[in-house]
Formats: C-alpha cells, structure tokens, sequence
C-alpha cells in the first residue's frame, strides 16, 4: 500500500478521541469507548496509548504543535514586525476558527486532571507562545515609537484573551465573518496597544 | 436559630457541587458524590434537586445572577457612560478574580452537556450581558465622537474575551496584580475602542 493511504494510526486516536471528549466529556469517555469508536480492541488501542491521561496530553501537545506551525513558523520569516503581527493575529483566530481543528485546539483551554508533571510541560509550551507574541508586541512599540503605558505582556495576555474566546461566541452564520473579525481585531489591538 | 446562620441548602449544594466538577470533572462527579459530601442522603439531595443536569443549570444561571449583580446593577446609576464602562471592567474583572466564586463563574465556560432548551435559556442570559457592554461601547464612541471603525459589537466581544480569559494564565503571585490588571485593560480597551 502506498505509504499516503495508510492513515496514522496514533492521529486517527487523537482525533477521535477528541471528538469523544466534545461530545460526552473527558470523564465521561473510557477507553473502551474510544476503542470501539475506531473499531479497535482494547489492546490495540493499548499498544498505542497506555492511558486515557496520555492520550490527552498528547492531544494537547498537539494542539501546541498546530499553533507553533500554523502561527509562530508561518510568521517568523516575515522580516517586518508590524506585519509579523497582523499575520499572527490573522493565522491565530485561523487557528481558532479552523472547524477540522478545534476539537482539538479547545483541549488546551479546557479544565481537565492532568498529573502536575504533565501539566508543568503543557503549560511550559503556553509559556513560549506568550512570550513570542509578548517580544513582538515590544519591538512594534519601540520601532513606532509608542508613547502607551501599555505593557507588552498585558498586551499580550490581552490579545490572546480576546483571540482565543472567540470560540466561545463566533457562529459562521453570524454577521461578523471571519475577515471581519481579522480587520476589526487587529484594529482593536493596534490601537489598544501601540495608542 | 437566628435566621443568618441557617445556610441556604440549595447554595450549598451548588457550591459544594461546583468544587466537585472542579476537582474531578463534571462526568466524573455523580449525584452520590453530591450527596456524600455534604452529608446528605440521596433522597435528601433529590428533595433539591433532580438531576445533576439541574444542579449544572442552576450554576450557571447563578453564576449569571452574580455577574448581573456585581458588575450590571452595580454600574447602572452610574451616570456618566464612560465612568461606567470603566467601573464594568473593574467589577468585571473583580469577578473573575474572586476566590470564593471562581469555581462557580468557570462553569459558565466550560463545555457540558445541557439539554437544547436549559443551552438556550443560559446563552439568552449571556447575550444579553454581550448587549449591555455593546450600547455602553456605543454611547460612548457617540459622546467621544470616536473616529474610529471599530464596531462596537466586536469591542464588547474583545472586552469579554480579554477579561474572561483571565483565570487561564492569572496567578496569585505574580507581577501582574489585579489593580495593574484593571489599569492595563482599561488603557488597553479605551484606546482599542475609542482610538
């Protein structure tokens, strides 16, 4: 079988996993459940996940990998860093709003019992994210010279906030379409944080 | 017994409750655990309440009723628009940060199965609170002659997004204080809104 037909056995188990998790819950879901989902035995699901706390980590993990590639890799080759921003901002509510993707992505969001070792390496990589758009927001308010008081780690904070609870309200019949939010958006974060 | 130190044993068992789903998941807490922890019987917790989809409901539309309380009502007579978007945010931001109902006002956020017609009955409470901040938004963009495009609509969104989104990263101890806290957004939010 040519290698691109045979389907990643570990992804279809996150996402699987995931769309299990939306609909019944975390703890509402078993491993036999996912199981039998993907029509696999309990040991072969097993043989790739040892526990249903793996699995969510791994899906966490992997929704970091999403946003680190679709967002901080597409972005950091733009040399200017006004438009490495606006490019953030747009490629991030991307992210939120990608329907193939936020079954996954809403896990990091989400108040589920990870061991504290775990959640320390979770949290490390949100840390990371934070920071990048923190830097940016800095080195935009130095170049325009900017006179706010604005900080760039509230500002940062701000953004993220505002970017990611978008999936808490935004319905695609809506009146404020995606492009829209992206203009509207990045006009409310230039002007809150750079005044 | 006077009657101030009766507890209220339905608001006991919300909070009791909303810790529960807290620590160990909604679906991983059941109508036995309720009871056992408060040193109920079964029958003792059902005289309250029905379901846990019920408790679930009613700790929403409480935690809706606080938000009304202690940010709405309490901005209301303040008669200068501006002046009352400024206490919204603080108040707003007062609420997120309270210790005692955080468990309480995070269930509002999270994703749990509610039947169709209890979703419908808490989102129609939340839009009005979007509502609320989107014609104060605009009466003052009006009375500032704002020049800018932003749409008071996508500014209330912001603010909720910016504001809630608070308890995902804010700690206790660190640099950002809630006073800080409540400055930064301010500036960052008028100056986002208003340009």
């Amino acid at each position: 079988m040519p290698r691109d037909t045979v389907a990643d056995p570990r992804q279809e188990i996150l996402r699987t996993s995931a769309r299990l998790f939306q609909q019944q819950g975390y703890d509402g879901t078993s491993m036999n459940d996912v199981a039998s989902a993907l029509k696999l035995s309990k040991g072969g699901l097993y043989h790739h996940f040892q526990s249903k706390e793996e699995i969510l980590f791994e899906l966490m993990n992997h929704a970091m990998d999403i946003s680190e590639e679709r967002v901080i890799n597409a972005v950091k080759p733009i040399p200017d860093p006004e438009e490495r921003l606006r490019m953030l901002i747009r490629r991030h509510i991307g992210v939120v709003l990608s329907e193939r993707d936020r079954e996954i992505t809403v896990m990091l969001h989400e108040n589920h019992p990870l061991s504290p070792n775990l959640r320390r390496r979770i949290n490390a990589r949100k840390k990371d994210y934070v920071h990048f758009v923190e830097n940016l927001v800095a080195e935009v308010q130095r170049l325009r010279g900017s006179k706010t008081t604005v900080t760039p780690r509230a500002a940062a904070f701000a953004l993220l906030g505002m970017i990611n609870w978008i999936y808490q309200w935004y319905s695609s019949t809506g009146s404020l379409t995606e492009e829209l939010l992206v203009q509207q958006y990045t006009e409310i974060f230039f002007q809150g944080a750079f005044g």
